[in-house]
């Protein structure tokens, strides 16, 4: 399918990359198409005039990456994701599906404490709302599907490459929509994905997010999941 | 041991009796001893009174069982943890440990629906900050240990009675107080006791709470854990 990945950090280039090479047309949005853009260093990513010239994915604009999608990803950190989608524009987002993996941490200094594994959420995104329900809120029209946002992007699209099986969640209020991504989902290898129900469900996800950052600190890896038993 | 309980609701009288089982001198807090507050019905608990008949493990005010306690127990809903450990008093408290289990739930109406397994945090112990955090700061002199508060007390009692192996998680200060904590969850039954470092740790377990909820309604039960796989 075609792919719009909205956001070119760490998650968009994983994400993207891991879709196209399960055979789908990928473009990833950044904010600019400029020689600064392109060059910038990225934090835990590669400068993405050498991602694109890696994976010869094309890179355009956050519009021009939610044109051509039928299926669209949120790749944003989760404090930007609605200036992002707002860029994109409200017709070239439509009622499509919307992969929405962001966290509403907070990463106004002090805030976040990455020795520590100690993070806080944006107070707006959080505790009765949370990102996926105010994507959702800002486009009704949308069908928005929050996965992918409780582990590594890593893990996220090779979930086989850890030790042991572990378990994904979604949300959302489109029944449809969700059937499509948990078919995403299991082609990245994920066996059990955990529907959450409708989009208010993202809430507990993106709040795993704290526990999650310092588990990565306790453990001394990001590599790692977790396991629902019964 | 002799082990002070605070709070009589599910949680105290679960992780009291469990205690005592163990062999702890068990003195279970309530906020008074009246014959009202005795034979008050108790959500997902049984009235004090025939609890204290079952078990034969005393009931107290909280003042009384902090004094009895070499180690204390916050079984207390977090919105109201520091208005009962007030009740239990400083000089009661004093340097001993306390396990906190208490979660920042706001059961205030519209806050909290179970048909949905949706929840919202105290805004005021979450995001920059937790109970057990704010526990810490009111009484510095002693040595609070989060730990229980991941899964269903039920589960934390015992943990084998899953049909697998699940992880639990502990955050504090003092290095003497989580080995005591940790000896006491693995005489429960927990294999594997994850200490997050210091007492900042209690963020993400407290956060944790409101995808267990959601679990909670989506899976039919809340007789689970989660087991972190690397």
């Amino acid at each position: 399918m075609k792919i719009g990945v909205i956001g070119a950090g760490v998650v968009g280039q994983t994400v993207g990359e891991a879709f196209a090479a399960k055979g789908h047309e990928v473009v990833l949005g950044t904010r600019a198409v400029t020689e600064e853009e392109l060059a910038k260093p990225r934090s835990m990513a590669v400068p993405l005039k050498d991602w694109a010239t890696r994976t010869s994915i094309p890179v355009a604009t956050f519009r021009e990456a939610a044109r051509h999608g039928e299926i669209l990803v949120n790749a944003t950190a989760g404090g930007i994701a609605l200036d992002a989608l707002a860029l994109a524009g409200k017709d070239a987002i439509g009622s499509k599906v919307i992969i929405d993996i962001a966290n509403p941490i907070d990463f106004t200094p002090g805030a976040i404490d990455p020795s520590r594994g100690l993070m806080a959420s944006v107070p707006a995104l959080t505790n009765s709302t949370s990102v996926g329900e105010e994507i959702q809120r800002a486009y009704p029209e949308a069908r928005v599907v929050k996965a992918l946002n409780t582990a590594n992007i890593a893990v996220g699209v090779a979930p086989k490459s850890l030790g042991g099986d572990i378990d994904t969640f979604i949300a959302g209020d489109d029944a449809t929509a969700k059937a499509l991504v948990t078919d995403l989902l299991k082609a990245f290898g994920w066996s059990t994905v955990i529907d959450l129900g409708d989009i208010t469900g993202a809430r507990g996800t993106e709040q795993f997010i704290v526990l999650w950052f310092r588990l990565m600190v306790t453990l001394g890896t990001p590599t790692f999941g977790i396991k629902v038993v019964k």
